[in-house]
């Protein structure tokens, strides 16, 4: 059976899915936006731009989400979600400095606005304003998993410099590659919320590999749109890994099974300059080789992985939110 | 009576004062390579190369100081001072990236030899390496010091770029972005000395206040030195400061005692790119106006406060060691 026609199953959707935290979610945009009160108006101004553009909030959702379906009810998701929207936006602005990214979410990004200078820094101050709020909810645990997942990040961002330049770049290090740039955030969201609704430690082991698992499949499912999506939904040019010589998933599957004139020609492009013309022949050739669908079935390996995790905590319409958005990381077309 | 003469009747030296925190330097310097044990090579490589090359450690000085001048005997001052350093390196690291420095303690700069994308993953890097040894040290109080220090320094490296370009930088704005930039982690050293050691709440604000007004004394010397050191002594060209376009404590002194004309002609040289000419002309300029004993004497103001909040406490040769760095920051050649 088509994996997809699974999926077809399911009786929520996307709106359902964020109906559930739809309180939260403008909480935390409150929250957000209260916390930008620094003294100096250029750092405030930078940090609104930046959040004022949305983003999809997924990170958060997950931690809401994770804390509901063990029944929380306080405010700390709230605060602490807000913690990893700030580090994962300063992450965000200072790729954007190291590619020099020209768009971000359909808008010029804060590096073309204000700089690279300013960009940084701005970063910076989102990382401590994180801190700060991270010292004032006072849990010695989540501080730790969020300082570890920081930490992770950055080193990730490092491998990922010295080793995607490689067409060689084997599985493992890839999935290294991804863990550190987007699954360990996914987990530690995941294992926040199980934490700060004190559930067992078991229970919160398990929501903290569920997150990894989908943090992983999320970031394999993106960078399987960076070449194959539809422009009109992503709102990118496809092809950005291959211009910026990110060995990513897509690539990986195909390089076992091109010939060996195509194994030599897209070699070739992958170690130069891209023009327009090479980047359609790679994706020519990924639709040839049919990426999208051994790329999916991949992933969803991944997903069923994820909800068998799932199926051994409490039964509720929030893990039934939690099992969509598995899926959802997968059939997504942005 | 010359100011100078009086600084000529303490009796330690610079080599006495460290020779006595001696053993916590050595232990600090492991502290500091031990730490470096990311799993990426590259991340490990960045940081003993910026570790290696030295710096004054300073900042430790002073806490190790402030703790032993109210007996403080553990372990957690080498632990935090260590913080400290990777704080203050993050920031030396992202600033060499937005300066696009080329040398920084007379070795080429992280950025040049590695690159700014790789440097600014490894400033993000000892910032979320310093917040783990925070979280695992636990003392929500040194936490929050330092957390908000970190958020004031980045605030202050944006209000700089904001405001310095302006030739009419007033006084206070100057020692606002002085404050962010070097005062705030030195005082946050000296305070954390004291906290650390147990002692009243009325000691650890006077440390505070010392190692502050400290601090600003320090970054006022240093930004004489800037134009009017000794080049063999410091190592740097004189006059980066005006190329940089940012306005510091000598020209803010030298703006009100030029004539109209020599007004004119430094405004139009600070305000364009300064040639090796320029710069000559405004440092035969400061010393026509003899603006390093200006400069100097200003900043004597500054010391004598710090020294009157250090006479109401303890006295020992630890608090001995602080009166005479506070002396040292104007005294120092380099």
């Amino acid at each position: 059976m088509d994996f997809r026609k699974r999926y077809g199953e399911f009786l929520m959707n996307i709106t359902d899915v964020l109906g559930l935290v739809k309180d939260k979610l403008n909480l935390l945009e409150k929250e957000l936006k209260n916390n930008l009160d620094s003294d100096i108006e250029m750092v405030n101004e930078v940090a609104y731009y930046v959040f004022q553009s949305g983003g999809k909030r997924l990170r958060p959702v997950f931690m809401f989400l994770s804390a509901a379906m063990f029944g929380y009810e306080g405010y700390r998701d709230i605060i602490l979600s807000g913690v990893v929207e700030y580090i994962h936006t300063a992450t965000l602005l200072h790729d954007d400095v190291i590619d020099g990214a020209k768009f971000r979410r359909g808008k010029l990004s804060a590096n073309q606005v204000y700089g690279n200078d300013i960009t940084v820094l701005c970063g910076d101050f989102l990382y401590s304003r994180a801190f700060v709020n991270l010292v004032k909810d006072g849990d010695s645990r989540v501080q730790m998993i969020l300082a570890n997942a920081a930490k992770t990040m950055s080193e990730g961002e490092v491998f990922q410099l010295v080793k995607t330049a490689s067409f060689d770049l084997n599985f493992q290090d890839y999935e290294k590659i991804i863990f550190s740039k987007t699954a360990v955030l996914f987990s530690a969201c995941c294992e926040i919320g199980a934490i700060i609704s004190n559930c067992t430690m078991d229970e919160s082991e398990k929501l903290k590999d569920f997150g990894k698992i989908v943090g992983l499949s999320f970031q394999m499912s993106d960078d399987i749109l960076d070449y194959l999506g539809d422009p009109e939904q992503t709102g990118k040019k496809p092809g950005t890994d291959l211009k910026e010589g990110k060995m990513t998933l897509p690539l990986i599957i195909m390089r076992d099974l091109l010939d060996a004139e195509e194994l030599e020609k897209v070699k070739k492009i992958f170690s130069s300059e891209p023009s327009e013309n090479d980047i359609e022949y790679v994706i020519h050739l990924m639709k040839k080789y049919d990426i999208k669908r051994r790329g999916e079935l991949f992933v969803d390996s991944y997903t069923l992985k994820a909800k068998k995790i799932l199926s051994e905590l409490p039964d509720n319409e929030y893990r039934k939110g939690l099992e969509f958005l598995a899926d959802y990381v997968i059939l997504r077309d942005k």
